[in-house]
């Protein structure tokens, strides 16, 4: 099979490989139909996340058609089509009896971790992929839904609802701010009037992005970059500040913008991935009553968010801007790395 | 009346000053019987707390008798023992509405903040004090609570429960580590059995401390500022971490310890008055989904923690190790602030 191949910070390829085989009889073979590239592909390719070596196959987001089964798979058949989940899942460790699927231990990969693909095994970005755990990391799809929708369910639209929205303790009538209007602060934007967000403030440096925001759910935006961003946010409270403030970009700055809006008694929830330390500044927070969340998604909420997709109720398609054919998946490399110049969102790789 | 009065940084008399004056209807007079004495009130010494000026009285924790009330006070009668909690809360604000006392809206003191007795508004090293709010801020003592119990109630036990205990989310089976096992730290200690928790570790660097810390419920003990803390902390978990790690010294060597020792998906309570930023290591947390909390008691738990102190299930009264007479208050600061060498905890004021 083709698959696009890590060969070490700034180099990839696609190119030919073995075909993946079942290697536990809890495995799936699955023939990849859409395709799409994270946030996290780019910072692999730069070489921040060392634990990728090279000859990985990269991506963890895909929709597909299973090809193969192991003999103890029990709820996914040979022909169907599933959502595969950026997490692996073995469900039944004592993370995954929580609900912490994010660290599962099952020992794919590494044990405490949930996110393997296209990065602890080979991902997604390619013609056929190998999925551990198959009865919990794929989800049978409707035919009512599109590839397009359906791969936002595998990681950025539970992220922003997991890790902004319910961290984040979102509660009706709440006003919540979303630092960073990407494809993960738009899925926490789309999310966060499931429970209730009376006002939802998009925080952005980008116009463009703002303007986008407003189509998902944002009833403020707010042109960060200037003096005057966080009185324009204190507009939209009381005056004492938002009751959740989303982090979605994972720099120190936007980090310290939310802690500088969160009222007391308020929510931070941190969705960013972070690259070094942010100074948090607990000589003023101590006394403000708060709480700051991270994470890693779950998982554990696609079930949930694909029946609301199937309802319409998140408008999924909308978050796929380009869509390039398997033989153009370094062009669509090139367009998602060009994001403020291209106003790409999501960029689907499909047949 | 006498009082101790702050005039400055380094600066505090015990001297003559006017007796307090019923000035609203919610108001009552309290006559002290027994005060104690908090960080805090040290920190306000050295002058780092700028909104503490000259001719303030000092002082937030107090027993006494009522010795008058205003007119709309209903609850509350001239002539009962009281505890004085340290957070006014006028009731009916809409941060007072749900439970976050500590962020009152009324406007004593100043609006927004609940702690104001020796902050902004006088306090209760005195013999006399002005209790605003007296329905919700006092709290009827039963005869069989001696003073000393009661004195810890007016803020270091609902401080180690509420901001520890019940933000940290402690509960059944949990490991709990303690960093720092001062007043509130053994409060927290003291406390952490009531949501269950399986393993108490405290964490000092003071072997005295931690040998205090074995009677007020620590089922192990680490002794800091040494290379192998962290491994003995670890030993007394599944080797993944702590499930809620508890910081109750304010410092950011001890946050910092507090987050290498917290499991995924666990919790870290910061308790402790923070003085300067700490550099939070969200490029290695961001993947742990954990929360931290951090806030100023709201006191809402007092009246749950006053039963528990009659049933005696906390044992309060081991937290006073040290009694002067109000002659001799400005002994018990010296003694307090010496408390490496006094091995003191809490130091008693009283008639």
């Amino acid at each position: 099979m083709k698959a696009l191949v890590y060969g070490g910070p700034g180099v990839k390829s696609w190119t030919d490989v073995p075909d993946p085989q079942i290697v536990r009889s809890t495995d799936a073979i699955v023939r990849i139909d859409t395709t799409t590239i994270c946030g996290t592909d780019l910072h692999i390719l730069k070489g921040d996340v060392p634990a990728v070596t090279p000859g990985r196959i990269l991506g963890h987001e895909g929709v597909g058609t299973v090809v193969a089964v192991g003999e103890s798979v029990e709820s996914i058949i040979v022909g169907q089509r599933v959502l595969i989940s950026c997490i692996k899942s073995c469900g039944h460790c004592a993370n995954c009896k929580t609900g912490l699927y994010s660290h599962c231990l099952g020992d794919e990969g590494r044990s405490g971790i949930g996110w393997v693909f296209g990065h602890l095994i080979d991902g997604t970005q390619a013609e056929l992929v190998r999925v551990p755990y198959a009865d919990n990391s794929l989800y049978p799809l409707p035919d009512s839904v599109t590839d397009a929708e359906a791969v936002m369910l595998s990681d950025i639209l539970p992220t922003g609802f997991e890790i902004g929205v319910q961290y984040g303790q979102v509660a009706p009538g709440d006003v919540v701010a979303v630092i960073g209007a990407g494809p993960v602060g738009l899925a926490a934007i789309a999310t966060a009037g499931l429970y209730g967000a009376g006002s939802i403030v998009a925080v952005d440096i980008d116009e463009n992005r703002l303007e986008q925001a407003k189509t998902f759910g944002a009833t403020h935006t707010v042109r960060s970059g200037r003096p005057e961003w966080r009185d324009e946010v204190l507009a939209a409270t009381d005056g004492a500040g938002v009751d959740v403030a989303i982090e979605a970009v994972g720099i120190p700055e936007t980090f310290t913008m939310a802690t500088e809006i969160v009222r007391p008694g308020g929510h931070l929830a941190n969705v960013g991935v972070h690259g070094k330390p942010v100074p948090l500044h607990v000589e003023n927070l101590w006394i403000q009553n708060i709480s700051i969340s991270m994470g890693l998604v779950n998982t554990n909420t696609t079930p949930m968010l694909l029946k609301l997709v199937v309802q319409h109720k998140i408008p999924a398609d909308r978050l796929a801007t380009h869509t390039f054919d398997f033989g153009h998946v370094e062009d669509a490399y090139d367009t998602f790395s060009r994001a403020a110049e291209t106003h790409a969102l999501k960029v689907l790789i499909s047949h």
